[in-house]
């Protein structure tokens, strides 16, 4: 740590620092620098620092001199803050799931997900023609295994509709880099084992997308930007890529995503604004917009992305795919950028339930991924059985749910008269007080977080090479104090609070996602 | 909650809010005032925050238009942040330590810290004398139950005692409130007991007093302030009084401390200087100073503190007894004045180690009394085995070690060569790394929570009530931002990181408490 240099220092990394006695790490005796004050110069002090001026002057100086500034406010740290939060974990005996052993790997996970799944019928497969169709997971792979095709195929015409929607008329964005050559070796490597009869598990040679916020090889992590990737180079895979390559996937790029992650709309000033697959004139929702779109326009089953406030399920909801954000510390964080510690989580994006969830089998982790996380049972829902799916309860809260634009309203609505009239849902009427203040507390946590997460990177960086939103954004996001961000984590527990006992009576909590459609051009500068 | 009256809304619990459909609470419905912006607009806006003065103004506006102050900033909040700093628990097998049961009631636990405590000889009751002697718990009860003496003559005694050392020329300023009446009738109950052969545990009718900062019937919790009991009345007991309770202690009244809090010296411009028993031109510390004071006095042989950053550990120290501060979450903390969440917890001021343990035993929980903090196994030293006791490894940072007065740092280097010598302890030389980075990473996380929880009540306040140096501290301690306090914790983990890692060799680290002794007249006002 050098003291005498910059702003802030930049601490190395708690392992590599040398605890030993004859460690060359720097003993700084502690210089309290307020001064000795007694009598009337304590009065004085008071005074001034009651001041709505000269008192935040004198605070200024008070604490460079203390080094808070330096030592603690612009210092760069690797380690991830001590708090975390986790909730107290409710284990509710449940015949109709399965739980998952400490000790399964991440294929027999997989395998434990598929054989809580209904039995796959291959009729769709069957049915193969060159007109429009998604292929789900099992599709791929009961495909491979029959020979029908070979994930070299897959990968060679996966990379030829990326090219072509990349290019006018359609210029869909969907990707800020994917390589043709490493998804070819991928492809190779996954036909060969098929040709082997030894497939990894049903996501061998299954083409997956990952959101340009998760470390993932040979890729840079360029967050959306046109610059993190140069201050934070990419030099191993994320856990959940790890654990997907175990499984055999094809990893097929990095997709789009709002830059920094700091917006909702897909629209991006360095990658392109990410085109809904349904009508390209309208956004495809953020920030995983690009893995939200290869989903909905069939190109992958499924995706990643990362969701802090909204990041998968938002896109999910404009490009109709099913968005899963998991429980805090269920999927591994680390390798993803640290653009929050408490809110943002690894989500994923596919075209169906079945696909999301043989996904969430391969990336989640029966152990917490944070020192501090307190998970419940990992267990899986079978959906195989006989017996008939008891009746799930939907917890509505009518004001909120309302909320929104007519069409949205209407179209959400008849969704949940199906459920009810069809499947036999029940509804239960709620109200969940503080919607509007949870907003307010989720926006002043994210902001505090991702500003103080990206404060050492900013630093070092010209703000021309920021978008326009997110220099507003960055600017804001900045402004919080201490106070704001404390009060905003006690309106999380309330919420908490209120959360659990909605949910003591009921299953889901039912709400659009959205409360507005968006044309494009509305937004795009 | 009222949205359009005062600056910050003032919340119910949690508890108390209807969720049923027919709730009266509000639904405020999202008004996201920051406007819609395209083109130039978003530029010109991004350029205007980016602006130091102007930034900072158009800010003020945005986030009050955006109710972020109302509703969250200078809200009041009943819960706690959602935040906790529980750590990785690892369970170590050890034959030295007696594992507590889940079942076990607080007397029975007290039971089980006796039975591990060597056999106590009554040789020292037996020369009982009228000179100067102080009386360990198993004195007490030894000489209770062989009805030497009664625990209503000990509270006779009690109370011409405090009140002689209340008044010149001693002027002690021990405590803030005893109620003489409320000691008399518990001691009469206590001698009941004894008298029908029925005491609850070793400490029934054991004189235990306790810091103004945790609630205790029939007394209002001032803080040490001259107004926080009229803000925030009283109640009802905290939890830790509960327990001592149960197990028959006699509560003899409510002890002086610093201004909420928030200094070390013990001199209270409303309640009087607490003076060190040992020599009374000098202080005995702080903040739980009349805690450490009467122990030292000999009026108690153990009471409760609350330390934040030293203020059981300091008075402990400066007045020569033994100060436990235990791990985070291991005695409830409800009840107790909420001047932080992260930082204080309930301790134990005590004349011996044997009496901290016993009263650490009738308050500590096996139950997290947090909902998300992890502990460890409760388990108790087995000091009452025939087996050698083993070596004790102790970790000394030399550099830290030796950063205080000459006579300090004599005194406790004799001490460790005596452990070394006579009792067989290892030393282990070691680097504790940035610890003056930690000094700075606690006073910005104590300073934000403590100015964040006091906020609503300093509204309501003349800063006149306040002592000066309460105004100069909580002047600074409003003064940061999210940023620090966010660093602060990535801080605090680096540094488990770092004990954690210097205790896998060692069972204590060892330092001096205080770095120079200070007298009452320097910086008495």
């Amino acid at each position: 740590m050098d003291l005498f240099n910059s702003r802030g220092v930049a601490y190395k990394p708690a392992k590599d620092v040398d605890l030993s006695p004859t460690s060359s790490e720097f003993y700084l005796t502690a210089n309290v620098k307020a001064p000795r004050m007694v009598g009337i110069v304590v009065k004085i002090f008071a005074w001034v620092l009651e001041m709505r001026i000269l008192g935040k002057l004198l605070l200024y100086v008070l604490k460079a001199n203390n080094l808070i500034y330096k030592l603690v406010g612009n210092a760069e740290i690797e380690e991830s803050p001590v708090f975390l939060p986790s909730h107290p974990v409710e284990e509710k005996e449940n015949e109709e799931v399965k739980y998952i052993g400490v000790a399964l790997s991440e294929t027999e996970q997989v395998q434990e997900a598929v054989s809580c799944l209904p039995s796959w019928s291959d009729t769709e497969v069957d049915s193969l023609n060159p007109s429009f169709h998604r292929w789900t997971i099992m599709d791929y792979s009961t495909a491979y295994r029959s020979r029908k095709i070979t994930p070299l195929t897959v990968a060679e015409r996966f990379i030829a509709a990326v090219s072509e929607s990349s290019k006018p008329p359609l210029n869909m964005s969907f990707f800020i880099n994917y390589n043709v050559e490493d998804i070819l070796k991928q492809a190779a490597e996954s036909t060969n084992r098929y040709e082997h009869g030894q497939p990894l598990s049903v996501l061998d040679g299954v083409p997956i997308a990952v959101k340009d916020e998760i470390d993932c090889l040979p890729y840079p992590t360029t967050g959306g930007t046109s610059w993190l990737h140069k201050l934070r180079p990419c030099t191993s895979d994320a856990s959940c890529i790890r654990y997907l390559r175990l499984c055999g996937a094809l990893i097929v790029g990095k997709t789009n995503m709002h830059e920094l992650g700091i917006g909702t709309s897909g629209i991006n000033p360095h990658h392109g604004s990410t085109r809904n697959p349904y009508n390209t004139s309208r956004i495809c929702g953020g920030s995983s917009s690009g893995s939200a779109a290869v989903v909905a326009a069939g190109l992958c089953p499924a995706a990643l992305g990362v969701d802090g406030g909204g990041s998968v399920r938002i896109p999910a909801s404009l490009c109709g795919v099913v968005g899963l954000k998991p429980t805090f510390g269920r999927v591994p964080h680390s390798g993803v950028l640290p653009l929050n510690w408490t809110v943002g989580m690894v989500g994923i994006l596919a075209a169906t339930i079945e696909d999301a969830f043989i996904v969430y089998a391969a990336i989640s982790s029966k152990i917490p991924s944070h020192q501090n996380a307190i998970l419940p049972k990992l267990c899986f829902p079978l959906l195989n059985t006989s017996r008939p799916i008891p009746s799930v309860t939907m917890a509505k809260y009518g004001e909120w749910f309302n909320d929104c634009s007519d069409d949205i309203r209407i179209c959400c609505s008849n969704a949940l008269d199906k459920l009810q009239k069809h499947h036999g849902w029940k509804m239960v009427e709620v109200t969940i007080p503080e919607i509007e203040v949870m907003r307010l507390a989720h926006y002043s946590t994210i902001a505090s977080e991702c500003s103080t997460a990206l404060s050492s990177y900013l630093e070092k960086l010209d703000s021309s090479q920021l978008g326009w939103d997110a220099r507003v954004a960055l600017a804001v996001y900045g402004s919080f104090g201490s106070k704001e961000y404390i009060k905003a984590q006690k309106i999380r527990n309330r919420q908490m609070y209120f959360h659990r006992k909605i949910l003591a009576h009921a299953d889901v909590i039912v709400s659009p996602t959205t409360g507005v459609r968006v044309n494009l051009d509305t937004i795009e500068a």
